[in-house]
């Protein structure tokens, strides 16, 4: 049985023992990193764009300059394929052929839905608190002229991919016994002490936001 | 004046400040990371895949299963994109609006060009190098059937562009003097302890590929 999101396009190279049907396991991906690779076709030909995003229930948030071309091709052509990926380690075998990594990914089919000018406000405030949460209760309001500056699109989280290899290293017999090592070297990524931007944010304690940012990143961002 | 490689697709979004036309610049994005987001057309839409790359000299290679169908896809539709993206920092302002990323980036734009059977052998070992220096010499060589199960291909890096954010935060006036804390939170990636597979890896010291691995992982790995 597939996940209700499960397509024929979502099984691209799919191995069973590496795919997860869980939403929780798509979720926890999406929330856990930072960045996405947003994938396009501009001008008849693939663009790859790094992009922050945040996600709302089920749909995946990513907002740019309204003067930007990519936010702009997007409402031209909205088909959009975005891919979040989590390093977790090298898989360093006896021989080259199974050596891999260690990652979580997912990757979102869709298209590109932008939001209107009246729901602009609460989704800029969604997306900064599903980045850094807390963090909106902390600042002021956006104001017109950034919302106007700004563009957001939305993408459902119904036709997604989702891939989990974390398996032992798996040599073959014949490497086995001859003195090669072999084992995992763990990918760690972790938040380093706040460096404030000037003297004020300096004679400041850190905010909560901040503070629950750096508890919760343990490995994971 | 632009470098060699710099063509009005590459210009996509930039921002003088954060381009980089130096050729240091993007062969050190590449050395340093080890995951690359690639982007093809399939079926008519927009596709985005993670895989481990190598760089040498002037070329990308990526690696794949000869049953894979993103590197079948590629042999038909040789468009590619390509981005490498190392995420170092968030830059917290007062406002979400100059809330952003620091990070390095590299997108590559080119087609792919598949590495013939009798240039396979030497493309696999370089990769391999190039992902871990030093482990080919540690490893046996690859067998006929390995080779013939993988595909490789190259993608030359003459249309790149290359962008770094490390600006400070830079703030409203009117932000200023109100109690609000800003700063960068430094996003660290390191090598932990490495982990043996098995018990005849634990009886072996590890290995010079390795620990200069971590060695030199400082905190751009």
């Amino acid at each position: 049985m597939n996940k209700p999101g499960s397509t024929e396009k979502t099984k691209l190279n799919r191995i069973s023992h590496k795919a997860s049907d869980s939403i929780s396991d798509l979720h926890s991906v999406l929330d856990d990193n930072l960045v996405a690779h947003v994938g396009i076709i501009f001008d008849g030909a693939p663009l790859v764009i790094p992009m922050a995003y945040g996600r709302i229930d089920n749909r995946l948030y990513l907002h740019g300059s309204s003067g930007s071309r990519l936010m702009r091709a997007l409402t031209e052509n909205p088909q959009v394929c975005v891919s979040i990926t989590e390093l977790n380690g090298i898989k360093v075998a006896r021989s080259t052929f199974h050596t891999g990594m260690h990652y979580r990914s997912a990757v979102i089919f869709g298209r590109a839905e932008l939001v209107s000018d009246a729901d602009k406000n609460a989704a800029m405030d969604a997306i900064s608190d599903s980045m850094i949460p807390g963090r909106m209760s902390e600042v002021r309001a956006h104001t017109k002229k950034e919302l106007a500056a700004t563009l957001i699109i939305w993408v459902d989280l119904n036709e997604t991919s989702v891939k989990i290899s974390n398996n032992p290293v798996a040599d073959d017999e014949d490497d086995l016994g001859k003195g090669v090592w072999a084992g995992i070297l763990p990918i760690i990524t972790s938040i380093g002490t706040p460096i404030p931007a000037d003297a004020e944010a300096a004679s400041l304690p850190l905010p909560p936001s901040i503070v629950n940012f750096r508890t919760g990143s343990s490995d994971t961002r």
